[in-house]
Order: C-alpha cells, then sequence, then structure tokens
C-alpha cells in the first residue's frame, strides 16, 4: 500500500506543529491578552443584538456594518478593509496569495512564530534578519537584506512579539521605497506604543498594515483580526480568505465594541500603560533582573537569576 | 515605482472572489441551511456556560471537550479528529499541506466551488471530471483519470452539493483502492443520506472525512467544522490549522449541540427528510418541472418554465 504521508509536502513533514504549553502559575502573562475582561457593557449589549438573530442562518456574505466601524475607527476606505478569524487568518492570506515556491519572506527574529510556520507550509523560504544585541529592529541589515535578496514580502511586527520593540515611522517608510515586494507590518499591539503605520497607507502602496481585537481590545476568545491596505492589493487578498469566516457572534461583538472603545475600552489601555512603566521600574530594582523597555503590554526580562522551580 | 499587485501570483490575479449574490425572496432556500433555527435549549445553556467565561482570555489551546464529544459522537479516536472555523478551513489546511506547484487536485464537477478556489491560489492544477448526465458520480472517468492522471488530492462531496448524488461505499471504496494520494470525502451533508464513509477509515489511511455543523446541525451562523482521518495524517493537516481557530463561543457552543443531537436537533433532519420527499413529489407534478431525486436538503429542478422576474 502506498504511504499516505508521502502526499504531504515534504517542507511540512519536517515541520513542528504550532503549540503553547500550558503551565499552571499564579498570575497569567504567557498571551499578552488584556488582563482586564471586556466591560460589561460591551458583553450585554452583543448579547441583546444577537437575541433575534438565528443560528442556523449563515452571517451576511459582507460583514459590511463591522467593515463600516472600522473605516471610521480608522479613517481608511471600507474597499481597503478585510476582516478574518484574529488577524492569524489575514497573515495567511496575505502568504497564500503572494507565496509559492521560489518566493521569500523577510522577518525579523525573535518575533511572532506564525509567520516562518505559514511560509514554510506554502514553499517559500524565510530570509531571517537577527534584531540587534539591544533587540531593536536592524536597520542596516534589514536594508541590506532587502537590496540583495528581494523579498516578495517583509514582515514587521511593530511593536515586536516577543521583544516589545518598534520600528521608526521614517525607517518603515525607507523599507517600502526600497522594497520590490510587499511590506506587511503586524501591529496588534500598536494601541500600547502610540505609533501606527496607518499614515503611510496613503503613499505607499505596497504596505499593508494587520491589526487585532485580542489584545488592547480584549476579545481573544472571539478571534477577530483587520487589514488595512490598498483597495486593488484588498481585492487580491480577499480571493484567499473564506466564505463567511468570521462567525456572527465576533462579528457583532467586535462592531460593539468599536463603538464603545472611547467610552469603555480607552481608560483600560491608559492604565496598563501606567503598569507596565511600574512594574519595569520596580523589576529592575531586583538585582540580576534587568527589564527591556517595551511598547507593547508585555516586556522581556534579562535575567541572571535562576528561576524557581 | 514598482506595481504592488506584481508581487500578487499570476493564478490568483486570474481568479474572483467567492461570492454570493443577494435577492430578495419570499421563501429563503440558497444556502442549505436548516431552516428550523437551533432549539431554544441549545441556546440556553450555550449562554449559561459562557457566562463566567472571560472573553479577554485566548480558548484552550487545544479544544479538547469538543473534540472528545465528537469521538463519542462519531466512535473515532481523538487524535485523528481536527476542528476548523466551518469545514472550509480543514479543506483549505488539506489543500495547504499537499498542494503546491504541479500538484494535481481531481473534483467532480459541477460541485462546491472552494475546492477549485483553494487548489488555484495554492498553485495546484484541477483534474475535472463531470457528472454524469443524470447528475450521478460517473465511476468510469473518475477511474480512468486517477489511473491516467494520478491526483495527489480527490475530492468528492457526497451528498453533492449542488446535485444532491452521493457516492457508493463500495466505489468510494474502490477509489481508495486505487488511488495513489489522498482523497477527501467533503459529507457536510451526510446526515440527509444517512450514508457515510466513517466505515472506510479503518482500512483506508488515505481518507479523510469532512463535516459540518452548518446544515443538519443547524449552526451555520456559528462556523464550525470537523474533520476526521488516521492520526498521522491529522497531525500533519494540523500543521496549516491557524491556532486558537474556534473561538469560545462557537466551540462552546458546538459541545452542547453534540450533547443534545439525540434529544433536540434528530427529530428536526426527521421532517426536512419527510418534507423533501413531498417537495420532490409535487414539484413533479407541475407542468415543465423535473426535480432530480436528491440525497441531501436541497434538490435540483430541471425546468422548461422561464422563472418569472
Amino acid at each position: 500500500m502506498h504511504d499516505p504521508l508521502e502526499s504531504i509536502k515534504p517542507q511540512v513533514r519536517g515541520l513542528r506543529r504550532y503549540s503553547l504549553r500550558y503551565e499552571t502559575v499564579r498570575v497569567k502573562l504567557n498571551q499578552n491578552e488584556n488582563p482586564w475582561d471586556i466591560p460589561i457593557e460591551i458583553r450585554n449589549e452583543t448579547l441583546r443584538r444577537l437575541q433575534h438573530r438565528a443560528w442556523s442562518r449563515y452571517p451576511e456574505f459582507e460583514p459590511s456594518t463591522l467593515i463600516e466601524r472600522l473605516s471610521e475607527f480608522n479613517g481608511w476606505a471600507a474597499d481597503g478593509i478585510l476582516v478574518g478569524n484574529g488577524s492569524n487568518e489575514l497573515i495567511q492570506a496575505l502568504l497564500m496569495v503572494t507565496v509559492g515556491e521560489g518566493k521569500r519572506v523577510l522577518i525579523n527574529e525573535p518575533t511572532f512564530s506564525l509567520y516562518r510556520q505559514i511560509t514554510t507550509v506554502l514553499g517559500g523560504e524565510i530570509i531571517s534578519v537577527p534584531l540587534s544585541s539591544q533587540l531593536a529592529y536592524d536597520m542596516k541589515a534589514i536594508k541590506a537584506a532587502t537590496e540583495l535578496q528581494k523579498p516578495d514580502v517583509t514582515i514587521i511586527c511593530s511593536p515586536n512579539n516577543p521583544t516589545g520593540c518598534t520600528i521608526l515611522q521614517t525607517d518603515l517608510a525607507e523599507i517600502l521605497e526600497i522594497s520590490r515586494g510587499l511590506v506587511a507590518v503586524d501591529e496588534a499591539y500598536f494601541e500600547f506604543a502610540g505609533e501606527t503605520a496607518l499614515e503611510l497607507l496613503k503613499q505607499h502602496q505596497n504596505l499593508v498594515v494587520l491589526r487585532t481585537f485580542s489584545k488592547a481590545l480584549g476579545m481573544a476568545a472571539l478571534r477577530v483580526g483587520y487589514l488595512l491596505t490598498s483597495p486593488a492589493l484588498a481585492r487580491e487578498i480577499s480571493k484567499a480568505l473564506l466564505p463567511y469566516n468570521l462567525n456572527l457572534f465576533s462579528r457583532t461583538a467586535a462592531e460593539v465594541a468599536l463603538e464603545m472603545y472611547e467610552a469603555r475600552l480607552k481608560t483600560l489601555v491608559q492604565i496598563i500603560l501606567g503598569e507596565r512603566e511600574r512594574l519595569c521600574e520596580e523589576l529592575g530594582r531586583i538585582p540580576g533582573l534587568e527589564p527591556v523597555r517595551s511598547q507593547a503590554n508585555f516586556m522581556i526580562v534579562r535575567s541572571a537569576v535562576e528561576p524557581r522551580r
């Protein structure tokens, strides 16, 4: 009998599945979530809107209401916006329409491991540029790799998971200028940095900005992400999105969260920022610990101390 | 400036986006949904279980409870089961780990258009075997194409969307025997046919069975699907699944639906079957209409009558 595993692409067989090890801890910090639950007003309003909707019917083909809200929220045209089952699905769709055998994706490591995972499954090659010894983006190395190896896609996570460093907007503009391929900026944590590549979208047609509802917006359980780019690119990327990718419940909750962001969620972000600074300072006082300044809602701590088991 | 659309793979640029045109109608039939909403008991129990769960936290990495329920429901080992954001995501994952340039996917057309869409995005080639003039599976043609063109993946939708024909289990066994590649049977409508390829899983390691909660189980709004195969293949396919692909809400609702299937949902399927037979008979009495017998919850009607506008 023919071995069914031979039907699996060799690069997939060589991969390990994306996974997460659970540990029993007193304070859970490992997934960079919003430590507060979503405000009760957002919860109740979501459930109220869903009360008379049938679960047996597909959601509307186009999530128009959510896209309108996102368009207002970001000041960007609705036809340049896509929504997904978490921003993960949008990263995947972007890579599906651009990457195959012989294509190259530039990433800066260490970073979110899914970029490498999906690129590999699709048969693409990773160009890995290491962060600097200060755990910052190494512009000289990024520019050299971009000019020499001409990546088809460059992904910049800003603030970067797991280091919390951001890319300067002037540096990003330079990368956009010299890139022959697309440049995606994963802004999963941008609310904690106060900086965004959004302004560069108007001048740079090769820019794709990715966002999520899983961090500052406190909705990791519901899996909602979105993407901002030119209408022409959005149209192409949408061809790799699954129909009805966003379920009715998450779609509705995301609409409500945007409507109530100013009133109910923004303060939580402010509190997290204050706590981040306080924690960074306090950790720095502990002998042997050296926290690395972060623009996100997490931080790396260099340690000379053995962890207690 | 470099044209950003040149970064998009040529086969994607040539594709049209999957889409659906809405029509205003008195009775909506075009998405093959369960015409009744999910029973109130399933709705209430889902909301009750979710009451004390935080929306801000990621769901458990492994949807273990749902997979256990599916394992009991289907009598199949938990490590041979994957769940997805609708069965669409599982079809996509299966094709991602098997298809790239130079790979061939056999489908029987007309059928669900997503198989062709995803295969094309991934750079694969479609081997299209037409259904017979009676709108049934053409075994002679399938066998010839399988032996001559050696598809890497064969997808059989049974009952087939949009014709309602099923594949005989003996024919399926023969296809599994002669295929060097994987054979996926999309059983989105199997509850209406009373036939399933499940029994063949034990003998055939190259078989993948796809299921959905969107049809008989009345949960199209929530997007839940699952896949049954050998543990070894499940492990490979899971490498192309996105982490946390199933949100907490849909995950919980699916658990409840399985627990209450016998008590609350099975009867609805029985009623649909009765109505299908009645409708088929009554339509057959209208001059110019010729309904085609279907094993699903929809049917094709050949018509000599001009539709009224």
